[in-house]
């Protein structure tokens, strides 16, 4: 087991990354404020992983009420949410209770911002159990819900007091999901790492073979780098923005194929792909390096086109993003392999050509 | 205009005190991140006030988005939140738009989730319109909305940038909710300041006939009162659980009368003339002293007694309480006059004799 420690004072906590995490109770005992959690994840996530983690706590003399959520990100709504709230009631969880989300990125963010908001805020835990929840929604406290002008429109900031990654539980992963994690691993690289890249180009083929070794250290160099981002800026006033790199297409293109169709690391697959393109065109990135960026992600099995979205429609949905300030696009570019820069004075001429290979 | 600023650090703000400060749009400039806010204020407010606020704000070349809610306790609750998000995002409202509260307890608490929630967190301001506002709800970041199994579930901790108490709002605020409003002043003298409950005695003749100056010190002292306890207890973690004097019965008669037919106050101010019986029953509280509280709370026009919830009704909805730790109900005692303590062992005798009085 590795341990990654985000260190954000006294909210600071521990990432573990290792094999059998799941049962070892051990890990999280320490955290607990009472022998008491909510844990909560999915019907999908529950037949493999439900009574490893139930079965640990209880051992250990934790009370346990389990909450299982429908799968898919059209389930991240108010809808959803309002469930978890009213079996945290019915249970009688208190302020002290622990919200364990064990699942992906919906259920992590949902429990997240259950957590954040159940009576003003409980202890939280994240047993992320996919690869894009490993690398990337269980790091760094952001929670929300989506709502249907805009994906996660409602949410808070709410860091959790323990990560526990087992690597495991990417054996039962689905083909397509191990892939659209791959999208913010690579993501990771590009914004901040040449030579994490390059170990990804040269391992690829490792890492979708499910060497348990290659991806321990994907999802370690990945913790590191979005850890160290969000402990430099954790509400996302500036630096920590660079994480969205292909995020302004890729909500878009989310949201406008509608929520559920694509998978959210398959649009920040084709975001990065037309972020590169932008960056290219504005002579940031050399061409050479954008095609290395599509080759990589067409080896992960990812999509670097996007097909029903129109260059006017794409606009539209980009205008709803987060990050826009005074009504100005923010884009998030690369100057090169390893280095991304924040940009809100593009060209509309620049953005117009690398709309045009929409169809 | 007097100014007690909550010395929350990095999050410290300032309380304004004083008579026509809504139409003086200086004292927010400031503290806008962009010239664009979200006033949300509701149906019996707007009429008074919204285009004093809306008026001087354009004046000062600030784009206002009004949003209106019912009025009303029942409409704190999700489907008005959602309101107010959908409003927000119609109006593409950012995560630097500042959403300004306009009204009463109701209004503040909402607004103030809802900006606590909005894109993970947008600035708030608070003006607070009725007294009940001004002394304790728009002091101290307490955020929420209602869930059918309990008053103020959901809600997170989030801190105004700054709060306006204009003293020229109470010339017209219905009489019960004037006196609803001294409920929380009366407790703040009760739970650290002697001197504060002589002079409300010596004052209360005054405050009931809308003196501005009695009015003001009032506010300020219940702004120190409160804001001291918040610093040293901003997520009532220990001590800040003190300024729920009254509230485990208030919020118990308040649920059980059903939301909206007792005002806030009032529930606590019954729950206070309770929990000083409790006081007194386990020797705590001298009786003359206990005498005194009721006296002053009758002189007040608040109530002091429930009729329609059974001692045994009572304890299920106590039960509720999110100051319970496992399983525990605590309750804020005094000591003596303006001195409160938490207790988590009341006798099961103490509470029966003290709960025998319900009808």
């Amino acid at each position: 087991m590795q341990t990654y420690t985000v260190a954000l004072g006294d909210r600071a906590y521990p990432i573990h990354i290792g094999t059998n995490l799941l049962s070892n109770a051990e890990l999280v005992i320490p955290h607990l404020v009472q022998k008491r959690v909510a844990l909560v994840t999915n019907e999908v996530v529950a037949p493999y992983y439900l009574d490893t983690v139930r079965g640990a706590l209880e051992n250990a003399g934790v009370k346990v009420v389990p909450v299982i959520l429908p799968d898919g990100e059209q389930f991240k709504n108010w809808e959803t949410l309002n469930t978890v709230y009213d079996q945290l009631l019915a249970a009688r969880c208190e302020r002290g209770t622990t919200i364990i989300a064990l699942g992906g990125g919906v259920v992590g963010d949902i429990s997240g911002f259950a957590a954040a908001t159940y009576q003003r805020g409980a202890p939280f835990i994240q047993m992320p159990t996919t690869l894009l929840a490993q690398v990337d929604s269980s790091i760094g406290g952001k929670t929300a819900i989506n709502h249907p002008a805009g994906k996660n429109m409602i949410g808070a900031f709410y860091q959790p007091q323990l990560v526990i990654s087992d690597m495991r539980t990417l054996l039962t992963l689905p083909d397509r999901e191990l892939k659209a994690g791959l999208a913010e691993i690579i993501k990771h690289g590009l914004i901040s790492d040449a030579i994490f890249f390059e170990w990804l180009e040269e391992n690829i083929t490792r890492i979708l073979a499910r060497d348990m070794e290659a991806l321990a250290h994907a999802v370690l160099r990945s913790c590191e780098i979005k850890g160290a981002v969000v402990v430099r800026d954790e509400r996302e006033l500036g630096e920590r923005a660079l994480l969205n790199f292909g995020h302004t297409f890729g909500h878009a293109i989310e949201n406008g194929m509608g929520y559920g169709v694509w998978l959210h690391g398959e649009a920040v697959a084709a975001g990065m792909s037309l972020a590169s393109d932008l960056s290219a065109q504005l002579g940031m990135l050399g061409a050479p390096a954008a095609q290395r960026i599509k080759k990589l992600l067409l080896r992960a099995g990812l999509p670097i086109e996007v097909e029903g979205i129109s260059p006017t429609k794409m606009r539209q949905l980009m205008s709803l993003d987060k990050k826009s300030r005074d009504g100005n696009l923010r884009f998030i570019l690369l100057e090169r392999l390893g280095s991304a820069v924040i940009r809100a004075d593009i060209p509309p001429e620049a953005l117009d050509r690398t709309l045009a290979c929409l169809a």
